[in-house]
């Protein structure tokens, strides 16, 4: 499957290289592409990597991932032609962080999340959030943690979209266990959800931990 | 012990009960005791049980409980002097919860919580947020899911208060696991929980599920 990033940092970076590794046709979209030779040459060059603008990126998915810092999410995906992006899956990793006083908060919460807002920019993309949660290690390994046994969300306005990502996580990553929260408007839960983590964070030790809904 | 609790809703009374049934003497404060009258007899003139109004269960408590509602804790609790609450642990219980538009959402998050506010508007009160992210009734029965193999997370300033109350949630109600997440501030993550509890509880279909840190 052809597959576009917008935004190549570590996230990206980590599940573009999965996803190369299954074969998939990955390319990642940055502002600066010189900074990606590195990931390229990694792959010794396997056409089925390769990097490109933004507009490129998401010219070339069959699905798009925002990969981007949540801080400049909406610009990076303004800087896209609205025929690139129409009528396809984004799936929505991002988290909207802010750093103000040396302090951790989140630049949207509450009565709005990041999600809804590229949703509300984007109306005929299906924006599905997911992944959100947990480091990238354990994005493309979950089983390295507990086999797996443990949850991931999935917020999403489109009903079908959100099952053929569910299908993906399990198939390209192994994620068994995808709990479906509802509309967009659920990635509020989720975006929030980083309030608590960084604290158990410094509780745990290390980032290699995920929740799981005991019921 | 001598147990007070601000606020006589359902998380009050339940908790309430369960410690009169261990033999600790619970003073139910409430702006209406009447309201109470079936909770008192519900002990057949245990007098271990009582009611009064808030100034009066804080006095008679070496331990407070706020079990208000979010929206009019600080009120609440500035209806009690002084003198009544100084120096003791103030278990905060309370979700700062917002119905607007029939829409759920919270009257504090992100950069603030209501842990945080009780703390700075009574600062020799040692104020301990926990008990937050589950229902009453798995409040006092952890056990009643999954054996007690689930968690429960705990804020404050004063390590030695936390330290205690983590004894007594052990004691009184049998939990096994509670993160000691930091400090006050560190209320924002359980309080902002409900974000994406309440969703969960959606997905789910009942509310006696908890979280559980895999790490």
């Amino acid at each position: 499957m052809k597959i576009g990033f917008i935004g190549s940092g570590n996230v990206g970076k980590t599940l573009g290289s999965s996803l190369v590794k299954q074969g998939h046709e990955v390319k990642l979209g940055a502002r600066n592409q010189e900074k990606l030779s590195e990931w390229l040459e990694s792959f010794n060059q396997n056409e089925k990597a390769s990097v490109g603008s933004f507009q490129e990126a998401a010219e070339h998915g069959e699905i798009i991932f925002n990969a981007t810092p949540g801080s400049v999410s909406l610009e990076a995906l303004h800087a896209v032609s609205h025929q690139a992006l129409k009528g396809k899956i984004l799936i929505d990793v991002a988290l909207p962080l802010e750093f103000s006083n040396g302090e951790l908060s989140l630049s949207v919460a509450n009565i709005d999340s990041l999600g809804e807002q590229i949703q509300r920019a984007f109306p005929d993309v299906k924006v599905v959030k997911t992944l959100n949660t947990v480091t990238s290690a354990l994005m493309v390994n979950p089983y390295s943690l507990a086999d797996g046994e443990h949850d991931l969300f999935i917020s999403g306005n489109d009903e079908d979209a959100k099952n053929e990502v569910i299908g993906f996580l399990k198939e390209w990553f192994g994620w068994k266990n995808v709990i479906n929260l509802g509309d967009i408007s659920s990635a509020r839960g989720t975006e929030m959800l980083l309030a608590l983590s960084s604290r158990v964070y410094g509780a745990v030790g290390h980032p290699n931990f995920n929740f799981k809904i005991v019921r």
